[in-house]
């Protein structure tokens, strides 16, 4: 399929860039260049929305302007660059904002999930996005609100070609970071007493992993009492509302747990205070708290040592601290194979050209424990780019 | 052997009180009430002094006073209280700060190894030494710093007859501390990388811990550099004094790890510099770091809850993450088979009555990372209590 007198295409295509923060989104005209060596370029199909793209346009995450967001999203490879081989045009892919190389000492660990990958550019240190004749950042190694993305190999993966992508999109972030957070990062044992604290998509994703791993109790906290309904329904247990209660929340669970805290907690928010709240929570002894939620830049949180000391673990999961490439695939399968719910987690589906109304809807979900919205961005059929041949590109 | 016609027997004996901080222990006659139900009277035989036993006396750990200090320690069994099957009076025995009673939820967990003990008193909620007419509180379930104690049978496990106690008595603590730290809680990995903050008892019982779990590389770090030939006699690869660079020692720890970080640190300290700079040594992705040094009574830590989120693993370490009474018994038999290294870390045998001298000896060294002196003191020849029999009280 690969031929060497294939021309290098650019493909123009819609994309929505952010030019600075604190600004709406702009849907542009994007030119977008045929991958490199070991790259791959996906059509992306769905895409959704999550808190840590918002996180940047307000500015609580500093990352390089201008620069192409999104990260959670499913699509179909285009073209291949030399040297691909776990993919192939055509494929349904999911693309990886937590890459796995396989080489290095996190991929090769037992527990990491993170690569060290470069901000707002590919893995080569350059851009596969001009806009305006402008070079346009990358975000973690994905970039997904744009008809056509280009990323490395390693940030990619084949799923079930049977995979309807507008629904497993979601693996591709927020349900794989709730969800792990509770199977992998925490291994929730069975009939243990777990709390979440956040009941938007990612912490409705923990509940259901908590509920996976045979918590026996899940104790959902959100000061939005709208969600308790969902978070019954996916496996919570017992609901509090901090906003009923003159004390510190720990001190409520503490309470509700017979004066010994919760044996995992998880904070799916990304506040200082409730990351604070949450470790508070668990047992002294052997509790774990888990940090899922992304704190914001530059952010601090004090504290006493000692609630460390005497034995808590604390602990923070990035994408659930699933081994990207290879987890990937599986919790399609899981999906498939119906042992998984990602449905409850889609709230609004629209087209891309409505994104900003989407991160509209996000916003006025802005509460504390309520920070989450999935909104999947079904494309409208695509006049551009021209109908291009798809292959591999040699360099 | 046990009659309902015995005595209450009171022992009077020889014991170091801190009647207030800041000032050296008294040696004094302390009379020591028989074991209630459940409870275990022991002659101590030989005990450590800990690092935790100064704080106390410096006012670094807020406890009531006056207090009966001390709790790295052995003995013999001298009587039990009613209801107590677990040990026999003439049994050799090694007290346990972190107790073991097998029923509550840290007990239950496969994590915890400390129990909610009530402060400066024995489990009931009294206490059973008196000094000049005042009652005197116990320390950490324990109190070893007398000629005869009383703890909680959940406090107290039989050990091996042949054992030598004035060695032994380091596995009731120092010991076990810090080997647990590498083998259990932090569950070092064959092959990977260390980094010891602290080279005192616990310090150097964690780099045997390391070296036990195959780590291939063991970074020993202390200011003070003649803790250096001992450490590396027990495993130690690489050593950093500190004071040799400008640079923050995290630094210097990564850019020795090729930029990535030492996969575990363990602060063996107290101090809350050296704890940050412990977790910020660790990898950001896979990382663990495990304080194992007891902070300061109401210090505080400030960081970049992000150190956390990418991935790294904090967690607290009490008495190395063992369930004491199941454990114990076996590391002083793995200390009987020569596969654990106690005598390295006696640095002076003394006896009793030079118990002051002994935490001179330990403030000598008080630099940072350099807490730690172990001290077994022998105790001389015993006068007094008269030459009671030994058996079973009953309530």
């Amino acid at each position: 399929m690969a031929t060497s007198s294939w021309k290098w295409l650019v493909i123009k295509c819609k994309a929505a860039i952010a030019w600075e923060p604190k600004k709406p989104l702009s849907i542009e005209e994007v030119e977008v260049a045929p991958p490199k060596a070991h790259e791959v370029r996906i059509k992306i199909v769905a895409t959704g929305i999550c808190r840590t793209d918002e996180h940047v346009i307000s500015g609580a995450m500093t990352t390089p302007f201008p620069i192409l967001l999104g990260h959670e999203a499913a699509g179909v490879v285009e073209s291949i660059g030399a040297g691909v081989t776990s993919v192939r045009p055509g494929d349904k892919v999911i693309p990886l904002f937590a890459p796995q190389c396989g080489e290095c000492r996190s991929c090769r660990s037992s527990k990491g999930s993170l690569l060290a990958a470069p901000c707002g550019l590919i893995t080569d240190g350059t851009t596969r996005f001009t806009c305006r004749g402008k070079p346009v950042h990358h975000f973690l190694t994905t970039s997904t609100f744009t008809e056509y993305t280009v990323v490395d190999e390693s940030a990619v993966v084949k799923i079930d070609a049977a995979a309807p992508l507008e629904k497993v999109c979601l693996i591709s972030c927020g349900f794989s970071t709730g969800y792990g957070a509770a199977v992998r990062t925490a291994q929730v044992e069975p009939g243990s007493t777990c709390a979440v604290f956040g009941l938007g998509g990612v912490g409705l994703s923990t509940v259901m992993g908590c509920k996976a791993a045979g918590a026996s109790r899940i104790i959902a906290v959100d000061i939005n009492k709208d969600k308790f309904a969902k978070a019954k329904m996916l496996g919570a247990t017992d609901f509090v509302n901090p906003q009923d209660y003159k004390k510190p929340v720990q001190e409520v669970l503490v309470e509700m747990t017979g004066g010994e805290g919760v044996d995992y907690s998880f904070e799916v928010i990304g506040h200082t205070e409730t990351m604070m709240a949450a470790l508070a929570s668990c047992h002294m002894s052997c509790g774990t708290s888990v940090m899922v939620g992304v704190p914001p830049s530059a952010s601090q949180i004090t504290l006493d040592p000692m609630l460390l000391f005497t034995g808590r673990t604390w602990k923070g999961s990035v994408f659930g601290g699933w081994k990207s490439k290879e987890s990937v695939p599986k919790l399609v399968a899981d999906y498939m194979g119906n042992n998984i719910n990602l449905d409850a987690l889609i709230t609004h589906t629209m087209p891309f050209d409505r994104i900003n109304e989407g991160f509209d809807l996000l916003n006025q979900g802005k509460r504390l424990n309520s920070l989450f919205i999935n909104l999947v961005c079904k494309y409208f059929p695509l006049n551009y780019p021209p109908n291009i041949e798809i292959g591999t590109y040699m360099q």
